[in-house]
């Protein structure tokens, strides 16, 4: 941290701010002109945050210069995070789609969907089996029998199951079925079930909360990553702005800007940002072009029987043609000079 | 719900909308004249969200005509709530300040400022043992340790204690201390807490969510409320926005649009919204003339050594000050005609 | 527009707003049943806003139920807009590509950008001779000086120039040089200057406003096409949002939500949006692949000697890059499938 | 300005930007050591923008560290702004209430609302000549008929008139009328006006752009004061965020933030900010309390027959009512400790 003072700031308010840090064991250098006076703090930022070394007197701005997080971070890293799921590789250079509905409904919508799913050649399938609802009279999801379909999917169609986790107390059940267990924006500084998503054995696709900033998400990557699960893949799925011609905001621009700062792969969920079906293709393939690892994609038989979420999902025909469009992106993008990496 | 179709939609696809809705349960009836034609269904909002029904063909919009909720709502109520502390009455008219630290740190610190909190009239305590912290190395609460101290404040002083649960596993403890358990505004849409908290025999203060709307921090309390705990006290905190002069907007103008559509008491918490010390007790003002049933105000005996937010933490005197004048302006304000009550 | 009332509202409620909407001259319906009451009013929304509406007592919310703009809207349309400047079509389904730096510096700067501008193949040049700054004491442009150098360029490159114009003082200045006049994301609203552009000759780049929703946008477009000058096209810039990796949050899925609303070809700057010289590969390739007509590209041939936003300006090797790459998408996806579009 | 570099920094980096800056006038101090290099540049803020800055080689990070503005702010003032209109004094402790129409409809509406507004007490009356409208087919005022009602009101009533101007075309006819000229939210970057504002012998009236940070609202005073006119009043009327129960969000903490960087003074706008009658009575009591020098109130004869904004205009028992409510609690405040004074 570098803490910047008043220039007429006395020697006794350097000096306390500097014997405070090294109470708690930060070790600082003071230096002075005649236009400034700052205080130089690598590791302060591991044990405070900017608007407490601003309360102290005289003290005009801290501003970080190294990074708060360590696991997350690309610092001393010299590539990115490759990581398995079955045969597939994710964040080594190719596209992974995720398909397949909001919710799990019943087997006959699950297989009809997974089965058009698995023809596309995607190998990940989606759907939960716990809902998140904003409104506690929604359908909240099936739970275990949901999970039990979602186990099924999985030997019928050869489909990596992806789905997401709400709490703790049904952590181990999602995780004994899910080959990539997601947390939702809603649950992104669930902290809880941040630490217990590090103790997992199977990769976690954490959600951008809707009004996260990029550091934000990282710190809570870091939760995940510091507790010993390295496998976990961001996923961008639309902020919180005062824009209304779609559901959120989403927000593509993150990805070259967080590949700046972190070797973890960036999956984009265009289907949640948007709300809207007629959005889902064009920004889709607008994350394929900006340099997304992968994507989460809404499709049902029946959108207008879906439980929930239908407005957004895509019908068969359009999925497929989606999957094809954004293949051919992310092949013609292959080996581009691209200047947003930072390895 | 109020469903708009196109204009040119055919016959077919209202019967489709119609039927569709039967098959859910709900009675629907149809309009038409030469420029529109509308569907309405009053308790298709309890089972179709808004996109949901804008996914049909034709459906130009879909517009809630009743409200979301039932306990949270001021429909057929005839009075506001008034939720009992001891001998403390809030959402009677009256005004009800919580001082205290942001985080226990020891019992000395505890101690010092619990005096001077309760040597200033105000009867609740606020500190938290279990803090959520953006980083994972940032100080987390001294947890029980800090329960058994907050145990030790509540018999020395005779205060009330407010404190923070943040999840499900350590929700047992902290109900057994406090006297008011808040649900910070990060945990705003966990709803499996939101759920144990509906199971709670203590009353909730549940923080909104910094990017929640009025609308989701209404459906949040209905899910603690339809649970049976019809103790739930709402507090506004400040939302993130991009105007960057405070640490996120204090979004004063909430309580009396909320006064309009629920009868639950509301309370400020300038100290986390602004983020900024001097500008807690001008904020603290304008919420009490506002009409906040109470304010929780952060102070500090020593801010420059709070182990978190020290920077918005108000020293003794101002914290007396405040409280002064906040009940000064509440008395002015007894009786006089306000045009924003729901009753 | 659509008027809802609340369901026990009087038939004096409904009376008193039909004559009042008959006074001003608009014919109205009224509907009810035992759930609701609705007035239909079809041409309300050119004479009133909805909260104009929903002033009258009972009233529960008002409802657009037509497009409030009509030169603008694709109703009734069957073609997207095509603008011609010199040999070049905009809007046709072709990419248009705009390069330059921000601000006209000297006649050596101007030169040595046109040169490999135009070599590119790139036929628009962009440069402004009037800035508009947030500080009164920056960088305010040349002026007449700036438009002299321009008129230089044009000559010498064959190049068609793209600069902004700032008020209606200098507007027949601007207008004698520039081949597309560029209002603005700050004057989106300045409607005098907006009137002034509807009668110009020349075409013009409408910037959408950093917090203008697409409604407001086309308004602003309705302004100049009612005025009579059929020629604009729409830039998205960046919206403001508390995000703060990227100067301004880019907004690239409002493409296929303005497509589904307006003939009008849209274009994407995202020098401006993201303001980082890393982020414009990307995002200007994002762009291309979720639909974009066109693009405008900062490009400087010493960036850190640049009078304003150095930052964002890419190199000549980088300029020369994106516009292959942006070149091989766009052609990639002539003839696929789109969804989005409303014709 | 104070430039962090990486610590590898190149000593040639930092002679280069060190050299750059002498080039531009700027003489700079570098400091060095293990953990960090930072170049400290006082005067850089006035001649580059930050992104400017961050855009050399190695730079990490530009922090101001003195104001961009020098007429607008605080430092070296002793005293805050007062401004004088006919007999009335603003910004000296005093509470300035204005009171009026959104706009002039007609003598008769003027004399009817001028009437009650005068025997209230209150000194200042609004009422917009000509209107910006989002719409083009919206009432856009009635001009200079309007100027010459408000011209009678004044005579007749005693009333100083606040009126808004929209362009420079028609500032001189305004000026000869208004006694505060009102800039508002839309036209607070319409720098060709501001500069106009400048240049004028009547007081100006701010607004704050419903986008604007404080920073850029400081800096369009600047604009304004740098011209040579000193009577700047700034206006917070309302910031648009995603925030969906009022039609912006009021932001009152910008006042004590304010309070800290300038000596101007700062009136209140709840009648837009909200825009619904219900809500301006608590939140121009919240406005008083927290220290607002004014308020603007819409307050209309017949709301529901009003030309635009009728929904936000207050009735007339009303409009007494927060006139008496909002001096009893100002009469309270006098005298009180407030922490937030820059003085």
């Amino acid at each position: 941290m570098l803490i910047v003072l008043d220039a007429k700031a006395s020697i006794a308010s350097v000096k306390q701010i500097q014997s405070f840090l090294k109470d708690h064991g930060i070790e600082s250098q003071a230096h002075s002109d005649l236009y400034s006076q700052t205080i130089v703090a690598p590791n302060a930022s591991k044990k405070f945050t900017i608007s407490e070394l601003e309360s102290f007197e005289d003290v005009v701005r801290a501003v970080p210069i190294t990074s708060p997080y360590k696991y997350a971070s690309i610092q001393g890293v010299n590539a990115p995070t490759v990581i398995d799921i079955g045969s597939i590789k994710i964040g080594d250079g190719s596209l992974c789609i995720v398909g397949g509905p909001c919710a799990v409904e019943s087997k006959e919508q699950l297989f009809n969907i997974a089965r058009y799913v698995a023809e596309s050649g995607v190998k990940l399938f989606r759907a939960g089996a716990y809902k998140p609802r904003t409104s506690p009279y929604a359908f909240q999801g099936l739970g275990l029998e949901g999970l039990a379909l979602l186990e099924k999917v999985k030997k019928e169609f050869s489909l990596n199951i992806v789905t997401e986790c709400l709490d703790n107390m049904t952590f181990d059940e999602v995780e004994e079925v899910a080959d990539l267990i997601q947390i939702g924006a809603r649950n992104m500084q669930n902290f809880s079930l941040l630490k217990r998503a590090g103790r997992s054995t199977k990769p976690i696709l954490l959600k951008r909360g809707n009004s996260a900033s990029l550091n934000e998400w990282l710190l809570a990557a870091e939760y995940i990553l510091s507790e010993g699960n390295s496998r976990v893949i961001l996923c961008e799925r639309g902020i919180r702005t005062w824009s209304d011609h779609s559901r959120n905001t989403l927000d593509l621009s993150v990805i070259p800007a967080a590949r700046k700062l972190t070797h973890l792969p960036i999956f984009v969920d265009p289907s949640h940002a948007v709300g809207r079906r007629d959005s889902v293709l064009p920004c889709a393939r607008g994350a394929v072009a900006i340099g997304a690892d992968g994507l989460l994609i809404e499709t049902h038989c029946q959108p207008e029987q879906a439980l929930s979420d239908g407005s957004q999902a895509l019908l068969q025909s359009d999925f497929i043609d989606l999957v094809d469009q954004c293949r051919e992106i992310h092949k013609l993008l292959q080996g581009k000079t691209t200047l947003h990496l930072g390895f």
